[in-house]
């Protein structure tokens, strides 16, 4: 049975999984859910998903929910396929802190400026400057913690590509896209990195999926 | 090399590094930082962690920060010791579907209400009642989805207790001595569940050293 990811292409912790599945070069169903009609909060949707988010995902009888999660299973059941994205003992106690940094220093701050920067002005409603200010001198200071640590290592959890990058794409994508553009070219090491993950074959394949839609 | 916890004994991520340390009865060293006069501000404690945030950790030549990315790594690294907390494989997959419902669910309602009702009127600060409103709302539905699950098993990752229940306890414990309260006392599988986890011998330990600050 294949597996199937459950979600919208433009959701950016959809998007985590597809680019985790196609780092893995795994053959995978992408079964669409209508946000716009509100499918993930329906009852269908819910018993795959009880928090009515996507992505979530299904391997035989395993069914998983939250992105970080279901990449993590992907990179570590499928570990001989494609690209390595995690690795043992004490390398991997390194990726899981870089893991953690995405999740509450970098998402959390880029969350908002995606919201104000891409997603409402899209949907035609007015950008709130005061929150956009806010944040971009947050995401300043992680960058500069992130401009530190590219200065030693290749990639965040160390000289290759893992999950602790991988987890940054989508809104790291999102981002380079608006005019914060620019705090990324003011930390010279964070924007070759950036710059690099971003060409990964794997993360075009997303892009294209999100560009059929 | 004894392994080193920097933190202070209030803090709620440093609990949650603690409460791992005691599961696997393992020795180690909690070294003080000095909050109050900014000392996780300090260059000395920036290079342990340059987020400037507590716990910081070190296990000989390994230094790691982010609380659950500590956890992790101690439950892995000592598996063998005293309780489990992690599992292999498929089951490990919903663990860590647990652990990101935490995070990303629970967390960051808990933290603002935490912020709201434990923090601000120990500082003599006015508790915000409209963020009170609103998080205790976003909470209660945060409850039933775990009141579901623990009706189909006793711990949120499975039939054991796992890091997924250990990383709610330093938040869970602090909101259970505040009105919130009668949130668990509505959720009766939620409620049992929490008067389980707060009960064991470990965190026992972790808040015998909180009194005794």
């Amino acid at each position: 049975m294949v597996m199937k990811v459950y979600g919208a292409v433009f959701s950016t912790p959809a998007q985590r999984v597809l680019a985790a599945l196609y780092e893995k070069d795994l053959v995978f169903e992408f079964v669409p859910v209508d946000m716009w009609a509100g499918e993930h909060k329906q009852e269908h949707f819910l018993a795959l998903n009880p928090f009515g988010q996507v992505p979530a995902f299904e391997d035989g009888d395993l069914r998983l929910f939250e992105s970080r999660a279901i990449a993590q299973y992907i990179a570590h059941a499928y570990k001989d396929k494609g690209t390595p994205l995690v690795c043992e003992g004490k390398l991997m106690a390194i990726v899981s802190v870089w893991m953690e940094v995405e999740a509450h220093q970098f998402d959390t701050v880029v969350s908002k400026l995606q919201w104000e920067l891409v997603y409402k002005p899209k949907s035609g409603m007015a950008t709130d400057v005061a929150v956009v200010e806010e944040n971009e001198a947050k995401l300043s200071k992680v960058l500069d913690v992130y401009e530190a640590r590219l200065s030693q290592s290749k990639y965040l959890g160390g000289d290759c590509f893992t999950l602790a990058d991988l987890h940054h794409l989508p809104t790291l994508s999102n981002l380079m896209g608006t005019p914060l553009k620019k705090l990324f070219d003011a930390h010279p090491k964070v924007n070759a990195w950036a710059a690099k993950i971003v060409a990964r074959p794997a993360w075009a394949k997303v892009l294209a999926m999100k560009n059929q839609q």
